[in-house]
């Protein structure tokens, strides 16, 4: 497949920064592609001085990231971007402010995750969400698996706690975790009545790379808006 | 280090695109950072699709890239981009092309990695260059070391072959290549005389960093070009 020319992906990145970067290489991954030019063309705003927003979402601040990120999506669209994908799953919060900024369309990780989730386990009831607690509390993962008629299910305390200790004194911090804390996670998950668990947070999805985890009801809500932005752009999955 | 909003650096990549979002992730490692905010915004232009270079450098195609870089150039300057960084060594052809198509500094891989040579090893008079046939054929890297008062040394034939090998029967081909193999290439530069062996191509700038090659006499063109990314911006190297 070859991009059209002139009208590349949108990439509003830098939320963080190294998470747009690990989007573009699955991005990359997921492309059918045996030549340079097989790949998406990507316009990548890789802004990482935009206002911290888990600062903003718990209150800390009061310089929201949504304007920023609204300019920010009026840019890419100027510079000829046919659509946005929005590699974060915390910038979820501002969807609406993003996508009101543009008359190109931006695709938003929730609804691509659920909708993974569902084509994965066909028949699926329940699904299960790991995040961080932060994302648990906005419940945007829980609202979009209840429209899409799925009950969610999320971890109990004990093994939320473990949950974040992966995310923050494991993958940020740049520590290894072993493969059986992550997969007592799933099964506890799975044990509560889960078809499927959702990976709702950049950290699990770079863990899940590293672990090399490969199972079919675990779905990973950045692969989840790679492959539909390949898809969007017109590319063929690998 | 914070980068000063609506200025950031812009990458015309796409040249490969896996090599962009290579240098995007050199960029970060090398960049002294402890928060999101603290890393450089990036405007990056991954122009997959620009024509094929090497064909157009080895007579097999008549369609330029140079027109569509100066363009992609423009734009990242209209965008506000306050330099910008071609990761890429092939493209080194059309240096100027692209840096008479807009007022900002455009950052030359080349000089960055003759200089980051000499910083590495003082008083140095001969450097060895790994690299394609192209590079070596096209001189660029010879010439600069010649007017830095260097004197280049290249591989023999047998040992050149190898490193076409390593390039595209080892990384591009996704295959393994041992470690013996890149340390004889530069063993070899090194009893020809070489007081420094500068890899001068991406593809051995991804394989110095899966060998977790760390010799002070080796220096990495990409690094050469992300430190001096790091440090145009404002930023603090890690």
């Amino acid at each position: 497949m070859r991009n059209e020319r002139n009208e590349p992906v949108g990439i509003l990145g830098g939320i963080g920064p190294m998470a747009t970067v690990y989007f573009m290489q699955r991005v990359l991954d997921l492309t059918d592609a045996s030549r340079d030019q097989d790949h998406l063309d990507m316009l990548v705003w890789n802004h990482a001085s935009i206002p911290d927003r888990t600062a903003y979402l718990l209150g800390d601040s009061d310089e929201s990231p949504g304007p920023v990120m609204a300019d920010d999506a009026r840019q890419l669209e100027r510079a000829g971007a046919r659509f946005i994908a929005v590699p974060c799953n915390t910038a979820v919060a501002f969807q609406d402010e993003i996508a009101s900024a543009v008359d190109i369309p931006v695709l938003s990780i929730v609804d691509e995750t659920v909708a993974a989730a569902q084509a994965a386990v066909p028949g699926l009831t329940s699904v299960g969400i790991l995040a961080t607690d932060g994302t648990l509390r906005a419940e945007t993962y829980h609202r979009t698996a209840r429209a899409a008629g799925l009950t969610p299910v999320v971890p109990d305390d004990v093994v939320q706690k473990d949950v974040m200790s992966m995310i923050y004194d494991g993958v940020k911090a740049g520590m290894p975790v072993e493969r059986d804390r992550f997969d007592a996670a799933v099964a506890h998950l799975r044990a509560k009545g889960a078809g499927a668990v959702m990976l709702a947070c950049t950290e699990l999805s770079i863990l899940k790379t590293d672990l090399a985890v490969d199972e079919p009801d675990v779905v990973d809500s950045l692969d989840a808006l790679a492959a539909r932005t390949v898809t969007m752009a017109g590319g063929r999955l690998r």
